[in-house]
């Protein structure tokens, strides 16, 4: 059984309550949605509870999940748990992800007819690990929104393993991203906000 | 004659106070627009007086009225207090009842000229009280704006009795919405605030 | 020569600096804009100085004039001292006066080709003194910019002896409003701005 | 080799600390975006690490630069270290730099075609120093965004020896702005995002 170090999970567990006060702040986590996790080690991660106000989360809101979604502690893990160990089971690198119902992400999701996202040109690409350059694009992949999470995250896996993907839409829904830690996922997360912001500005502008 | 706990009184009248920070924070409550209230018990409900500023609201400007809408405290009832009173008596499991003049709320019940707003398919539906998929719509009544308040509540009641209604708009003037306690009100609230600002984006995208 | 109270006067410039930290806030003071004043008694006024941060002010940053413009305490007043006496030599009741460069009021003093902003019909105009039904209009004079305040001033005196007026545009420049008391005065600002965003924003969907 | 006064330097470390806070906070820099500096003497600059989030910098977060972009004390300059130096070396009654990636800012330089921002006719252009009148315009340059900064500061330096530049825009990137102390600076990107803000709306309404 996945075992964890209750002090680095204590940590964690304040990182989420502060990066969800901030979410919240940011309109990007309204009305007890989202759902954000810091990895603890190969295993398990911390992840918040489900139905949390996400700008008020207290370190008991916090829970740990093993890599196939059971709780390891007291709590009841979000419905999009899978979503979160997915990705820490896809790639060892990723030690954070920010799960949230932003506006931007919710709406730029529902506009865009393709099943991607095309960003292209902006000096804040850079803000994303291992992009150097404003010439360049990333496709963020758009998936259906769907209460079936389990076959969702077999979905994204399947994408991951076939090409670079920095972040995913579901449609009508929200936005997935992550980082090796949760600063780098914020910052990730920030930047993406920006970018969603520069496309939905210029389709305002017709 | 309704008789009611201070002690309780008094804690809501806190919760009303802080609830219309938030609200006026978030500029839903302009200009010492808007009034809030949460049930004390089968007879009566903690309300906000009339014309205070909502973003510094103290506990001396929240009353108690009666079901018919009499003062049992000192202050001066809201004008719309029979809005409020309409709900608790029509439904034994509202606790809570949160007017706005939000400009989502008072610019979608104006530009829909339709008298109910559709909304549909959105994840964040899944925020309101016995919503279970984004796989869904609701239909948010809209009633025309009067200074007739006994006949709006009447109107609103014959509705009620009718379909199943979330929360209702008044044309050019705001939003009712409730829950079983304040914070089931307040979740009801910002998920509509954020459905409602989907739509108007949506049609500022023509 | 006029006189005034002291203590009076260090209450007012009080309340000035607070009410320029919320008009900074709200986006409405920019890059040092803006100048406020509340009336002292029939014969001067504390006004805030010219050039200064509005989220920033301090007591010493507000001065005296009398009601010919001429400062009866150290400080320079703003250039455009002259409309804020105007009003208090117009109407003995008006005791605080707001000017801001808010984006809603520029934008739309600059898109109306009219010499007036037509509003009708939001229940919101009830928080306008004197207004107790959404079921009227109000007509929002608009005054091309000038650099010549006296000029303008005379304008405003001429048609404030013909009309009512709740308050005025400057074309590309901002709004002034008043009240009987300050707290009053940001009622009605804040009324007008919410009215003044649900125009743009009908503008906006064309 | 340029020298400096360690006190003064650890008071404009503290300056720039306050005014990341602030831009971050306005959302013009997100994502560990923009960088900011204050002049120490004719020699030498404090300038803001590179890759740091902006609004939580700490003293240690910003380095010492000399004209040439030579770091003095520890930390990683910003890749666009020489756009600063140009300016001061440029004109001496420069004092500070403020470089940020606000939404206005790279939207209106994304979407203007021409290689300048034409400004005309708004009170607000008075908040730049040296303009006392709305009759007048102004050109903001736009330089196509690029990762040779050596260059581009090449091409600001021909640019202001043959006209009078009040700030430049970098096409999809930002904003550089810059003022002869940190509060007219500030004064003047204020004064700049709202300036572009009405331009943008302008825009919206087609």
């Amino acid at each position: 059984m996945a075992s964890f170090d209750s002090v680095d999970f204590h940590q964690k567990a304040l990182q989420l309550c502060a990066y969800g006060q901030i979410c919240y702040q940011n309109g990007w986590s309204p009305a007890t949605s989202s759902n954000y996790s810091i990895r603890l080690n190969r295993d398990c991660c911390a992840l918040t509870s489900s139905g949390k106000h996400k700008g008020r989360l207290k370190p008991e809101d916090i829970l740990v999940v093993d890599m196939q979604g059971n709780e390891l502690t007291e709590g009841k893990p979000s419905a999009e748990t899978l979503l979160h160990t997915q990705l820490y089971q896809h790639d060892a690198n990723i030690g954070a992800v920010l799960h949230t119902h932003s506006p931007n992400s919710v709406l730029m999701s529902h506009i865009t007819k393709q099943d991607y996202l095309h960003i292209e040109g902006w000096e804040l690409l850079k803000a994303i690990e291992g992009i150097n350059t404003h010439e360049t694009s990333i496709d963020i992949p758009i998936f259906d929104n769907t209460q079936n999470i389990e076959a969702l995250a077999k979905e994204v896996d399947t994408l991951m393993a076939q090409q670079t993907v920095y972040a995913y839409l579901i449609r009508g829904h929200g936005i997935y991203t992550w980082g090796q830690n949760i600063e780098e996922c914020f910052r990730h997360l920030e930047a993406l906000e920006s970018l969603m912001h520069y496309e939905l500005t210029l389709l305002k502008l017709g």
